[in-house]
C-alpha cells in the first residue's frame, strides 16, 4: 500500500535501501512552471550529508541528485518529478554479526517479526540514509512554499543540556557544527559530543523547526490538522519518540488564562500577545510562526556490550562496530526542515483546492 | 477531501456539529461477522459523556447511539457501519457574542479567515463533541482487535501535579472521576480542581494509553509507522498540544547504553529487560505494551476576561460564560483510548493484506 | 477501507441497505459559502425516484433527504456534509426464498462467498437503492460547478431499439417517462417495455451522458484522466456492463484520418470540426461537450424460473416476485447524471489544487 | 497528488518521460519474501518491446529494466520496489514543428492548456512509452497473483474486422505478430496492416484480456467493485475510448432470460452455465473467468495533413512524420494484461485485509 509516501496532493513516495544501488523518491503533485535546478537540490543535500564534522557518521556519500522526469527547461510541468540519489559508500564490511543477531533499540528484530526477511545491510529501509529523499523532496516543497515563507531548524538541547532562550539567534546556525542558534551552549557541546563519541556512547536531542511567513488558514478541522501531519511527519523520522507544538507538553501545567494567546488589532487585522499554540488553532495555522519540536533517542549503535538473541531466539550480546553517530539529533535538524516544507507545501495545495486564492 | 477521514483499512469518517441535529460517523472496512450491538458501543459512550462530574462540562447529552446500516441480525456484514448520536442539549442561548468576538485560543479565528464562514453556536466543528463519533467507532475498533488487546488510559498530570509511578494501579482508573491510576494522587485533585472550577479557571493534562496483547509485526517502514500514525490520532484530538512513545522527550536526556531495551530469550522467543521504546521499534510494534502519551492544554473558556479582537478587527474583551470545562484532560481519556483502539485496528488489517496472518 | 468512498477532493461516502433504517451520504471536501438546501437536492432525488411510471419498480419511497451538518444559515462551512434519506416502504414480505437460494445474475452468490453473511433483505447493500446518496451528493457537485456546466442524460436504446440521432432534442428528455431525447423513439418504447412488463421479463438499456460547458483542462495525465474516473463511476452503477467516452468502440473501426477530430481557430482560441474523442484529449477535458455512454444490463428479477443453487449448493430454480423493473437502466440516468457531477467537480477541485485558477 | 499512482494496496507510482533519462515506476505493498528477478520482469517488457515487427513502431529501444530497491537476495522485502529503464533512442530530430503545432487527437492541446507548459518531445508523458513501467509492474503483480491464475490477452478487432469466436485459440496468440487468438484472421490483417501502413494512416483495434484461475470474492460492492477498477485501469491506457466486461454493450440488447447465468451444483460448489457477467457479479468475482475488453481508437500521427491550430491559435495544417504506430492497439495487448495483473493483486490484497484467507 502507501506506506511509502506522504502528503496528499504534495505527494511524496520514497524508495531505497542503506546499500542497495540507490535511494530516491518521486514528487508528484507539483504545480507547474516552477524553477527547480539540481543544482538547488543539491545544496538542501550537502546541508544534510554525513562525514562533514566528527560529531556525525563518516559514511562518505557524495549525494548527488539526479532528476530523472518531471522538469522541462529548468521548469516543472506538473508530472511526476522522479528524483535518484546513487548509493557509493558501501562498505563491503562483514555483516554476519548483525544478521545472526538483532540489535537493540534498533527495527532488526521487529523488520525480521514482520516480514520474515530483512535487508540488513546498514539497516537496510531502516537506515536513516532514507532521510536524504525527504530533503531532496523538501527543496521542490519550498519552491511550492515561495520566498515568503521561510523554514528553519535548530539543535536545541543535546543529552540533558538545552540551550538559553535568551542565547537564541537564527544567524548562529550555520557557525557550528550543530545548527544550535545558541553559540554559547553550542561552543560546550564539543567537549561534551567529543567525551560522548571516544566513550563510543550516544545521545538524544530535541529538534525546533520554525515556520515563518506561513499564510493564515492551511490547515483543516479534525484528521486534517495541519499539527496533525506534522506530528505524523516528524514522528515518522528515525529515532523520533516524541513531538510537540507550541507550548506542547509545557501547557499541560498551565492555567487558560495563562495559555490562551490574546489578540489585539494588528496590520494584517490581528496581532498575537504571544504564541503559545505554536501557530495552529483548531489545526489551521493563525499566520504565527509554526513552532514545532521533536525528540530524538540516542542511536542504539553504540561500542558498549548489550544483552540480545540471534535469530534462533539464544540469548548473546552485541556491539556496534564501525561508523558511529554520538548524536543522530543533529543530521535531523535539516531533515525536520524538509519535513515541515513538505507538509506545508501540501496543506498550501489543499486550501487552494477547498478554498481557492492563496 | 478525505480531511474528516481517518484510517486506511479501518476507516473512520466522523461528521456533525456541536449544534446541529446530529453527530455520527460512517466506519468502512471492517471484518464481517464481528457481533456489535448497540448496547456495546453505548457502554463506551456512557464513559465519555459529559456531566457525569463536577469536572467535567455539564451540558446533559444521554448521547444515545443509533446503528444506522452495516449490521444484520447482531453481526457486521463488511458494509460500511454508520453510526448516529443526535444533539438533545443545545442550549436555546445567545450566541451573538462570540458571534462578532473571536474566543483567544479557540478555533474561532481561523476557522473564520479559512471558510470565510463558521457554525459559531457551541464552536460548530471544532467542538469537542465531535469525539463521541470517535468512542463510537473505537468500540468497532475493539471488536476487530479481539479479546486479547486490551486498550487503558489514565490521566497522568493536571496542572503541574504528576501521579507517582509506584502508585500506578489499572484498577483505581474506574474509582475516581478522573481516570486516574494513581488512587493518593487523585484525591489530591478534587479540592485542586474545585478550586479551578470555582475560580472559573481551567487547567491543562496528560493522557496516558496503553495496549496491551497487541501482536508484534503491526505498523510499517517510514511513513507507514505505527508511531507515525499514533502521533497523528492523538494529535487530532481537540486540545491537544503533544504527543509521545514510551520514553518520548526523557529519550532526549539519555545516553544509548539506557535507552536501548535490552533482549533476553522468553516464552514467545524475547523478553524486554525495559521499554523505552513505548512497544514500537522502527515503526513496528515489537509486543511489548505500546505507551502513548499526549499532552491537553487547559480549555481557553474561561471566566476571566481576555484581549481579543471582534470580527471588523477591532480591539475588545471577551470572557466565555455558561458551561466551563475545568479540566477537559479528564474526558480525552476514553477518547485516547478509542483512538487507539482505531489505530491498531487500522494496522491490523493492514498487516493482513501484506503479510497475511494474525 | 474506503469502498464505499469515492473521488479524492469532493468526497463522497455512501452507507445503507435497502431494508434498513435509512441510507445515506457524507460529502466532504466542498468549497465553503455554496448555497444550498434540502429543496433543491430533493429536486434531483424527485427525477430519481421510483414508483413515478409503469416502467420502473412500485416501491413508493417519498426519498426525503435531510441535511444533518455541513451547512449553516443555507450554506455551505466547508464541514462534511451528512445526508440521510429514511427508508419508509421496506415492505414486511417472506424473504426465507431468496435468503435460501442465490438469485442467478445477482450479488447474491458473491456476497455470500466473500463476507460469509449478508442482508438478503430487498438485496440489501446492492440494491440500486444506494444510488439515491448519489443523487443527492450530485445535486452538491452540481452547486461546487456552477451554472455554467449543464449536465443531461438521456437514455439512447431500450433492448434493440435504438435513438435517431436526427431527432435528438434534449427539450424531450422531460417530456417522456423514459428520460428520452427521441420522441418518436420513446413513444415506440410504451408498447414495447408494456410487453417485456406483462412478460414479467426485462430489458438492457443505454444511457448517454453529457457535460456542456466544462472548463479546458480537467483532468490529469496517466492515472489521473478524466475518462478513467468517469469510466470508475459509471460502471460502479448497478448492473453498468461498458463504458465508452466519445466515438467509443466505434473508434476501433475507425481510421486516424477520420478519428482525429480537427481543429480551427475559434472564439476561445479553439474550434473542434468534430467530437469522436468526446471531450477529452490525453484525460484532461478540452472544453468540447464531455459524452459518455454506459450500458446497463437486463435486470435478473424475472418472473421465468430459473435454475440456480440454494446455499446448500444444490440445485433448484427461482422466479423473483414482487416489485419489478422492467428496464433498470431508466432510473439509471438521473444517476449517470449525478456521478459525472461528482467526477467533475472532484476534477474541478483538483485542478485547483495544481494548476490554481478556474 | 497521487495522479501518478494506481492501485490502494499493491500500489503503482509511475515516472517518466519519453524523451527524459529514464522511466521508472515504484511498486509499494507486495508481500514479502516473493522471488522475483529482473530476468523476469525482462520477459514481460519484451513481448511489449516496439520495433519487433513493421506492425508497431521503429523506436528501438532494448527497455533493460533495473531493480534498484525492494529486493535482497532474490526475494522482496516487503519495501518499495523501485524499477526504472533507461531510455536509449531519443532521436535528436527536429521537435520544432509540434512544438508550434497541436497535433489533432493528441493530449498537445490539453496539456499546453492545463500547465501552460509541455515537454513535447515525442509526446512527453502522454507517450505510450509510460506503458512499459506498467508491464514491469505486472510483472510483480502476476507474483503476487501466484500461479494458479492465468491472465492473456487478444487482439480481437483490427479496424472493422473481428475474429471469428469459434477459432478462438489461446495458442494462436504467440504464433503471430498481432497476438491475435484467431490465426486465420491474423493472416489476412498482414495485407491490411501493410496497406494501413503504406498509405502512412492508421486504425483502432479491440483487445481482450481474460483473467483464468480467479478465487471467487475479489472486488467490493458499491466504489469498490472489481469491474470499477478493471474499466479505470484500461481506460487509463493511451488511446482507450471504451470498456466493457463480460457480455457488455452487447447485454444492452438481451433480456433478463438471456443474460443471467444460470447456475449449478458444481465441484467448487458451483457451475455456470454462461457468463455473460465476465466473472463479476455486483463488482465480485465469481470464481469464472473474468472478461475485459477495451476499445483503443487508431493514432493521430498519420501522414495525411490535418487541420489544426498553432500555440498563437492561428490556423494551419501538420502531419506527423517519422516512426509510426499503424495499429497501437497491437502494443496495447500486453500493457491490458499488466493492468490486469495489477488490478487483481490489488483486489488479492484488499480481500485478505477485510476477510482474511486466500
Amino acid at each position: 500500500m502507501s506506506d511509502n509516501s506522504f502528503g496528499r496532493l504534495f505527494r511524496v513516495t520514497t524508495w531505497g535501501e542503506s546499500h542497495g544501488p540507490a535511494i530516491g523518491c518521486v514528487v508528484d503533485g507539483a504545480p507547474p512552471r516552477l524553477p527547480i535546478t539540481e543544482a538547488e537540490i543539491q545544496h538542501w543535500l550537502d546541508r544534510r550529508r554525513p562525514g562533514q564534522s566528527r560529531f556525525t557518521t563518516q559514511r562518505r556519500e557524495p549525494d548527488q541528485v539526479r532528476i530523472l522526469s518531471g522538469t522541462f527547461e529548468g521548469l516543472t510541468t506538473g508530472t511526476p518529478i522522479s528524483l535518484m540519489i546513487e548509493n557509493v559508500d558501501q562498505r563491503s564490511k562483514d555483516y554476519s554479526e548483525i544478521a545472526a543477531k538483532y540489535r537493540p533499540g534498533h527495527a532488526d528484530y521487529t523488520y525480521q517479526q514482520k516480514y520474515g526477511i530483512r535487508d540488513y545491510r546498514g539497516g537496510g529501509r531502516s537506515s536513516a540514509r532514507e532521510t536524504a529523499s525527504r530533503v531532496a523532496a523538501g527543496a521542490i516543497a519550498r519552491k511550492v512554499l515561495g520566498e515568503e515563507v521561510s523554514i528553519r531548524g535548530s539543535l536545541v538541547q543535546v543529552g540533558p543540556h538545552r540551550i538559553d532562550r535568551e542565547r537564541f539567534d537564527w544567524d548562529e546556525v550555520e557557525c557550528n557544527p550543530f545548527w544550535c542558534a545558541d553559540a554559547e551552549e553550542a561552543a560546550r557541546w564539543v567537549d561534551y559530543l567529543d567525551g560522548i563519541r571516544k566513550e563510543g556512547s550516544s545521545v538524544g536531542a530535541v529538534v525546533e523547526v520554525v515556520a515563518s511567513g506561513v499564510p493564515v488558514g492551511l490547515g483543516a478541522p479534525i484528521y486534517g490538522k495541519l499539527d496533525g501531519d506534522l506530528a505524523a511527519a516528524m514522528m515518522s523520522i528515525n529515532a523520533v519518540k516524541g513531538v510537540e507544538i507550541g507550548a506542547g507538553f509545557g501547557a499541560a501545567a498551565l492555567r487558560g488564562e495563562d495559555n490562551a494567546d490574546e489578540m489585539r488589532h494588528g496590520n494584517d487585522g490581528v496581532r498575537f500577545l504571544a504564541n503559545n499554540a505554536g501557530g495552529i488553532l483548531g489545526g489551521i495555522s493563525s499566520g504565527q510562526d509554526i513552532v514545532v519540536r521533536f525528540a530524538v533517542k540516542p542511536t542504539s549503535s553504540i561500542l558498549t556490550p548489550r544483552k540480545t538473541i540471534d535469530r534462533e531466539g539464544q540469548d548473546t550480546e552485541i556491539l556496534t562496530k564501525g561508523r558511529h553517530d554520538p548524536c543522530v539529533g543533529i543530521r535531523a535538524v535539516p531533515v525536520g526542515e524538509a519535513m515541515m516544507a513538505c507538509v506545508l507545501a501540501d496543506h498550501l495545495l489543499r486550501h487552494r483546492a477547498q478554498c481557492g486564492g492563496l
